[in-house]
């Protein structure tokens, strides 16, 4: 299961996601190249090179591609090839959603061919039949999917939070029960299944409270730096064992060089993961 | 306001959306380009062609088109423009939904540049903050979205139909509440408001009740045809004086010419429509 091989890399490494959430204002002078696709390419590059011996998984955000139009989707591309050359671990952030026919379609779109990833990140809200077309791809072991669940913004309270009649559970908790179920053909050695969640670092209590009740489920944590999540917010989403998330950074992570106003994109990212590093994980 | 551009339009044709939902499998040779851009170009343009005098507004379904990689998104962007410079109307069908910084990339994506369309469709379960993003170009008069509501899928009733604690209401209710709320000042001279809801015509009591619930909220209805709904299904889901709702075929139509083991898809693409229209708009 694919979910063992993140595991395994997490302990070699740390239980961190870079998001590539790049914008063509990060990119300094010196790494712009005669096509856009080639300057969001070069920058992606230097970020990647300077955090891979440090970070299990990265994270493109597929909304900065497509905003690029042709030459985005091609860095997009670019992008996923270089990660998969070096056999480093890839979530592509597309949060889809849809009914099978249109799954299926989205599946082969990001499981296979030029937009290849490991995981992809899914939207649950038209229910469990729009996440099934992915199974075949999770229970082969080569493919696995993060569900929204409970997520890292200020409006996840507006639907996500909504407590039923039916159960007395709320929405997120409904999802996760169905992720549960949906996943129990592809848990891996490790206990946990690659069907996983998104479970945003925003909220201690929360985010506490949900790892309890869920913990083989495992977790992609965003909310981290930009979006102001800290240690405090982050930390209770891994089990009492250290294990069972990844906490997710991007623009805290690959914005860091313009906030020393220097165009060192691979030094200042590796900088700014090991200050991340220094706050989650080390006494 | 877009929304009253596209009333204007049914009034002039029929409140008919067709799915551009192309799989190269569907492709007769006689249409096969040079490339797979060129093939489901050609394709798209015989559909166009044979219902543009009969149909409001085409839906291209962006996942067949991520499925092929760049040349699906080249044929994707080459089908915007033809429909673009003939002034008809276009939703992209890419059901996003994602935090503020995200959801304004997936805006500029959408709403300018290469991939720009008239409407978008969204997904509502990250909360409201999670549209606000699209409201700037909305209340401009130039956009639109189309968020999902009830859905037509069986797995609809998963999460969409939970009734919750606070206010006794189900989920797809508390959207559409939340769509009046954020459509207010996007409301056009028809009295709908370019935020508008897919509400999925595949039960009868549920799209009348939801009908009757929010007269001022523009659906567009997915499920007729392929997905199983007949007119019983999907005429629900107009106001009693027969505006307010657009109806999409996607498979129903664009595949016909298989139906006849034919390559002549604008004839039978056409016929698919007239059709749609004799079985929903004729006595």
């Amino acid at each position: 299961m694919i979910i063992d091989r993140l595991k395994k890399t997490v302990d070699e490494k740390y239980p961190i996601c870079v998001g590539l959430d790049t914008a063509l204002e990060y990119i300094p002078e010196s790494l712009k190249g005669d096509s856009i696709s080639e300057s969001v390419f070069n920058f992606n590059k230097e970020v990647i090179d300077g955090t891979k011996d440090l970070v299990a998984i990265y994270k493109p955000q597929i909304a900065y591609y497509e905003a690029l139009g042709l030459e985005g989707m091609k860095a997009y591309k670019k992008t996923l090839e270089y990660l998969r050359d070096q056999d480093l671990l890839i979530i592509g952030d597309i949060k889809r959603g849809d009914i099978s026919a249109t799954a299926k379609m989205y599946a082969e779109a990001h499981f296979t061919g030029e937009f290849e990833v490991d995981f992809i990140t899914l939207n649950p809200y038209m229910g469990f039949d729009s996440i099934e077309p992915y199974l075949p791809y999770i229970e082969s072991g080569e493919k696995g999917v993060f569900v929204l669940m409970r997520t890292s913004n200020p409006g996840a309270k507006d639907l996500e939070d909504r407590l039923s009649v039916s159960d007395g559970k709320t929405l997120y908790q409904a999802v996760g029960e169905g992720l549960v179920k949906l996943g129990k053909d592809s848990v891996g050695e490790t206990g946990y299944s690659s069907v996983a969640a998104v479970v945003g670092g925003t909220s201690i209590e929360e985010v506490g409270k949900i790892r309890e009740e869920f913990p083989s489920l495992f977790f992609l944590v965003p909310g981290y730096g930009a979006q102001g999540g800290g240690s405090a917010e982050v930390l209770p989403a891994f089990n009492p064992d250290g294990n069972g998330a990844i906490v997710n950074s991007s623009r805290g992570i690959i914005k860091n060089h313009m906030k020393y106003d220097s165009e060192d994109v691979k030094k200042y990212s590796r900088l700014a993961v090991e200050e991340m590093i220094e706050d989650l994980f080390k006494e």
